[in-house]
């Protein structure tokens, strides 16, 4: 039998209160049996979600009296919320009790209430949020999406060591990287990226496969996708928006007559497995990637299903010890000094 | 009958040499019997691909020896290429010979070009791309697309006056404006975004609705969406590729075997206008916005049918005397010391 992972969960995070929580960890628990959650939040409102049918011997209640609100600004967090949901159960992990965390709260005081319970691996100056999305060829690792609005060309130097370190773990053997850029030519784009092309290609340790544009996203030419924060964000989120306009289009073109809801219907064995593919909640959970410790963060508006796969994401970067692995191979690398090719 | 419209391609720009933008022309005056086209390229390569039923009186062929490269450099371009079709074609504007140019060459040479050759309108420093992008509610104008990797408050704000009366010409009377930004929170993006927040904000004669996420942009929660080019080249080129992405992906499943395709083959009547509205032709042709003139650039990869949707935007804005509705707009505004709130 596999190793227990012990995950733990801000179970007060996301919009929707403890409830889709709570339901998602009783759920994963029942499919994972290696697996043990402790739900992080006020003890009386997290309980009383609990299902009956629970296997209660690996689903634990921790009470903490505070909650990081969405509009806390993170220097906030970290100075007034030391007893809030989200920094016990991040606590858990820095203490060595908990594999990963899993939370849905605040971006912002997650990262900084991370950075200062669980420190950035030797070689890190900041975490970079990553995520694995779907391409035409399987999957690619893109990074950052939000952590880091402004980077410097070290810092997207090093999240593109750290989606390689990801990237592995999803089965690349040996992952490509390329940094985002208004075009593919090697003269496009401003000094932040230029710089960072050089150091990216001057790395021995490094598949630098040069810039891709934002169309390459989803072909999946490269394993690891670069780019600062704002246009991380930006390029997720308008994924996000097409794939609603597009299937929204659809839907409403289906719900006009009789006929074109007959034809849906005798064609919904095709679109449906199809659509199914492109369901946000099917890629929710992304890592924050660079801590010395797992810590997951779900889409604050995730759906039970949606959280249930960022548990899912957890417990994989747990299993995998992806922290451990990032940290070894920027030991080995910063050991070489940084070889250069 | 509505007046003449005279409109000059550059026939050698676009990956794909004349013939594209050669048929795309002839097809265009033969369904608009107010134009006009001068065709500027290599008299010879050009002339051979017209073809014969086109009529000759309003398909003209002006010779020029060279051609701008896709690799060539702006400032290249701007000091070596004086004789080139892209050149010429913008000079037949300068001019006021013909009342806009579509050319599917090197963006930034177009650009450099186009500012030396058509100046741009008071008030404004730099042009912007910007372009017609299909919403939820009807379609929305996103600008900057690429020509201004990075810009100041004052150019974002001044994007803001030019989408709003392009928006106008789009049949919007009071067209909303909103920053694309990391969140929709005040307090969000970098200081670029929040100086240039305050800018729109105080303007009395913008209806400036604060920031929207990438998701936003197909919502078509506000008319104008305003962003530097590196934001808006990536936002628009991600949105291609998630496109591409979904229907290569429905193209897949419904070549697996002879029920999907039975399937798909009853569902066409529904299918086929749906996926008909995302096919990147429709939406060829990006404004260069705030030149003196109306320069419409078209996708250098685009198809015939890609090439007339850019000749009927250039007709469209030519039609509609853009460049001299936001200059009247911006002498307005600014004559009354850009009013505030």
């Amino acid at each position: 039998m596999s190793e227990e992972i012990h995950l733990s969960v801000d179970a007060m995070g996301g919009d929707f209160g403890p409830r889709l929580c709570v339901e998602a960890a009783a759920s994963f628990i029942a499919k994972h049996s290696n697996v043990r959650i402790t739900l992080v939040g006020d003890k009386a409102a997290v309980s009383s979600c609990i299902p009956p049918q629970a296997d209660l011997s690996r689903l634990h209640v921790l009470h903490a009296d505070q909650v990081v609100d969405m509009a806390d600004k993170p220097s906030h967090a970290l100075r007034h919320k030391k007893n809030s949901s989200m920094w016990r159960a991040l606590q858990l992990v820095a203490d060595g009790e908990a594999q990963a965390c899993v939370s849905g709260g605040n971006t912002g005081a997650l990262m900084a209430i991370g950075c200062h319970l669980l420190k950035t691996i030797a070689g890190i100056d900041r975490p970079a949020i990553a995520k694995q999305i779907p391409t035409a060829r399987g999957s690619s690792v893109l990074l950052d999406l939000g952590a880091n609005l402004e980077c410097s060309p070290q810092q997207l130097f090093q999240f593109g060591l750290m989606g390689q370190g990801l990237a592995r773990v999803y089965g690349k053997s040996e992952p490509t990287v390329a940094l985002l850029n208004v075009g593919s030519e090697l003269t496009k784009g401003n000094d932040i990226i230029q710089d960072t092309a050089q150091l990216m290609g001057d790395c021995a340790d490094m598949h630098f496969r040069g810039f891709v544009e934002g169309d390459s996203l989803y072909s999946g030419e490269v394993d690891v996708v670069v780019c600062d924060g704002f246009i991380g964000n930006v390029a997720l989120k308008v994924s996000e928006g097409v794939a609603k306009f597009v299937f929204g289009d659809l839907r409403s073109r289906i719900g006009r007559g009789v006929r074109s809801r007959l034809l849906a219907w005798l064609a919904k064995p095709v679109l449906k497995p199809w659509a199914e593919q492109f369901r946000p909640a099917k890629y929710n959970g992304a890592a924050l990637l660079g801590l010395k410790g797992v810590v997951i963060k779900s889409h604050g508006g995730a759906d039970a299903e949606g959280f249930e796969q960022a548990l899912y994401v957890a417990l994989e970067q747990a299993s995998a010890g992806i922290p451990l692995k990032i940290q070894a191979s920027l030991a080995a690398m910063l050991g070489a000094g940084l070889e250069t090719k």
